[in-house]
């Protein structure tokens, strides 16, 4: 089976290097001509957006999927493809903050407390009705570059509206949370949903540092987390890798946000699962069999972000996989990541360690 | 690091498929256009013995390396290539039955008994020497279509020397084997070996049909198998990965050949141990430190010989991993493996099971 992937970063390229076993073979639609996953299969040069490169990319597959929440769903629903998953609708929620919140809520899965704000009277009544801090973000995804602005006092609201204003917003009450975690299942067209165990994540501005799975927290929390992601599932008759990322306050969940693709958080399954989740979303895709999602042992994943280490020290660490994502250095870019196994938890976590000792020498 | 395969086939595509994660890129030297390494990554069309081609391949790469024997070692060894493993030497030696023979003895390596053949007295006299029954081969690789010759009784010698005699000849011993079982290893450029568990393999006519990790023998051979291995190694100062086959006969072993290469039977190491034996090598001779050989789960390979089966079947099955070698189909011809684990030795038996009873169906 041929599959094309709209978007050639190292999601694509771990998609593509584990399909080759599978049998498939790959065309990848990316504006940047070194992109990662190009490297490893063809690549059609071409933006997202592109409807006639998008086309071109449709013609020549059997399965389109994506890589990335960037592509305008639009564009997306007028291809004409044989397969094309996971359905536009569930990506489309995903690219506004305002709809994915209201889904959720739609769903009975717990967020935040969040208003919409157009105006600025909107951004005062939010204040009022939530209390403070509250976070003021974009709804639409693509003006990240804006960032986003937290409100611990009133005379914060004003200069935070001047900020972002002008486009649509959205106000949310702020979670002082006591962890992050994230959920990552797969379901296939006949409807078979399989969930792997909940990760723990750390962020560092914004940006994932490392998730450690299976997450040591309750375990009550993962079958609330499994319940809910086949709930949107369900809702989108969805095909694919779908991952929702949670805040843990008080021993509850809160849904923060989710994505229709496999996910950062995931890349632990790639040795820590029977099956990786891009095998999976790979399998869903192409309408075969799901794999088991059994954790084979306790997995910790670290990000290289801005540069790379030396392969040689990351190799010398016993039970260390490296992941080179071909990518030029540069400040904020996600370069490669690092999976350790242990046979139990402690192993794990030493083998994080000293990963971690490694990397900050370098920041 | 740019490293150069001779040969493209599914030995080389495994080593590409696990050496992009590392950051390797890679070029293939293949007289195929349609080889199986050839679909992941960039081939230079010529045939392995052609001098230009060879160092065509050489003045692009940081490293050859090769993944198959039948390169002409006169050749190889005229390249310049900053790094050149597994040493051409061990390759040379494998291309001759008496050379790897004689080596065996020489290291006191145990073997079946032997003797050159060049002339029918010779033969005579292996019989007189030797008894029977005996084994008639071609001393060189690369006459493999003519076959070998099992001699039972005295009335199969005259036959038999006239279907091989014009090539030098070698007459082994006829071992009846109560099991075959081969030993994988790698030695880093620094002296360092490491080395999987003893592999138990069932072959049917001459082609490895599946393979059983760790294989349910008695650990003492497992240790012998090591050290004779190392010998091997350090005799020819090796980098890579290096395999010995073995009969093993009355709780003896019995070197049967080596290989200077990956072999199908570590296929099972990509899901059952830490670090494949593909990841091994190429982090052997692209001086990276090795990686561990720990079993991850007992494991089971299947080879897909002449006709793939439909991948959903293999799917379908627990802890069921599907490679695809993307070959056209051809009698007698390696199109893929599947390789099973489980949790212990009863559920990879039962999942073994399970896909030979499918396979079986299509033979």
């Amino acid at each position: 089976m041929k599959i094309g992937i709209v978007g050639g970063g190292q999601l694509a390229r771990m998609m593509v290097l584990a399909g080759y076993s599978l049998g498939h073979e790959f065309l990848i639609l990316d504006p940047n001509e070194r992109a990662s996953a190009g490297q490893v299969a063809p690549l059609i040069l071409g933006n997202f957006g592109d409807p006639e490169r998008l086309s071109a990319l449709a013609e020549r597959v059997d399965v389109v999927t994506f890589d990335l929440e960037n592509v305008p769903a639009e564009v997306l629903r007028q291809v004409t493809a044989q397969r094309l998953y996971p359905p536009v609708d569930a990506l489309e929620t995903c690219q506004d903050r305002l709809n994915e919140k209201t889904l959720f809520d739609k769903l009975g899965i717990g967020v935040a407390g969040y208003r919409a704000v157009n105006e600025l009277d909107e951004l005062f009544t939010a204040v009022n009705e939530l209390g403070l801090p509250l976070v003021l973000k974009t709804r639409r995804l693509g003006y990240d570059g804006r960032g986003q602005r937290v409100l611990r006092e009133s005379a914060d609201i004003e200069p935070a509206w001047q900020a972002l204003r002008g486009v649509p917003l959205l106000a949310e009450q702020f979670v002082p949370f006591d962890a992050e975690v994230s959920i990552i299942g797969v379901r296939s067209d006949q409807g078979e949903i399989r969930t792997y165990p909940l990760t723990l994540n750390e962020h560092r501005q914004g940006i994932l540092r490392t998730s450690v799975a299976p997450a040591p927290v309750d375990t009550a929390l993962e079958a609330v987390a499994c319940e809910q992601l086949e709930r949107v599932m369900t809702h989108f008759d969805y095909v694919g890798v779908l991952t929702i990322e949670y805040f843990v306050k008080d021993g509850r969940l809160l849904a923060n946000e989710m994505a229709p693709r496999v996910h950062n958080s995931g890349h632990w399954t790639i040795e820590g699962a029977v099956t990786s989740q891009f095998e999976n979303h790979l399998r869903a895709v192409a309408g075969l069999p799901l794999g088991s999602v059994s954790v084979r042992r306790p997995s910790a994943m670290i990000n290289f972000i801005g540069t790379m280490p030396a392969p040689q020290e990351i190799l010398g660490i016993s039970g260390a996989h490296l992941h080179d994502y071909g990518k030029s250095a540069r400040q904020g870019r996600k370069l490669g990541h690092c999976t350790v196994t242990g046979v139990n938890d402690a192993e794990r976590d030493e083998r994080l360690a000293q990963v971690l000792a490694l990397v900050s020498d370098q920041e």
